[in-house]
């Protein structure tokens, strides 16, 4: 990974970390003090960021990309997963990178079914 | 519009016309046989669609674009909305266009917030 690192490229690379379960791999594209703007409200600091992440990556089978675009500082990806509770779950994430990690992200999934699957 | 418009300019011109609420304008870039996985499942047709986004148009207060990437045939954005029942319930959509409508639409948002403000 060079310093001209797209925002799109890290986050396709921690897309794919995330994707194969390698939660480390995928937290080493998240800066320190990542601010994170999620459904249930905003997590801060990588710590936070992980006990949020890894819980979903627990329960995942599976992930496609639906759709991938950036620029140099910000990245807007969608894909659809399966997981054990819900098996069409997609989410969204726009992301801003600086220094090859991720210092933002707006994190959208729908959270009604997994509180469904809850119930 | 000419035939080179890409489906990011469809997509923020569709964004532009509902979001000020000109449901008629937004129907314009929608082609009458419209696919949309929508969290709640497909809608399909332009009709039904119309029935979709109405309700939502009558309860948005305002609307601010998060970010807006895309190609000649797909477009990615996300954005946030304030609406009557939840202040911040941000969407994403993913959509195809062809020949200036858009023909296929993966729609998210949480709707756990409005399930909550209607009990």
């Amino acid at each position: 990974m060079t310093e001209n690192s797209t925002a799109l490229q890290i986050a396709l690379a921690y897309h794919e970390a995330w994707t194969t379960k390698d939660l480390d791999r995928a937290m080493s594209y998240i800066a320190e003090d990542i601010v994170c703007d999620a459904p249930a409200g905003r997590i801060e600091g990588a710590e936070a960021y992980r006990a949020f992440m890894a819980p979903f990556v627990r329960i995942l089978l599976d992930a496609r990309m639906i759709a991938a675009f950036g620029d140099e500082q910000t990245a807007l990806v969608m894909y659809d997963t399966t997981t054990v509770p819900v098996p069409n779950a997609p989410g969204a994430e726009c992301v801003t990178v600086k220094d090859n990690k991720i210092t933002y992200s707006r994190f959208l999934f729908d959270r009604a079914p997994f509180e469904a699957a809850r119930r």
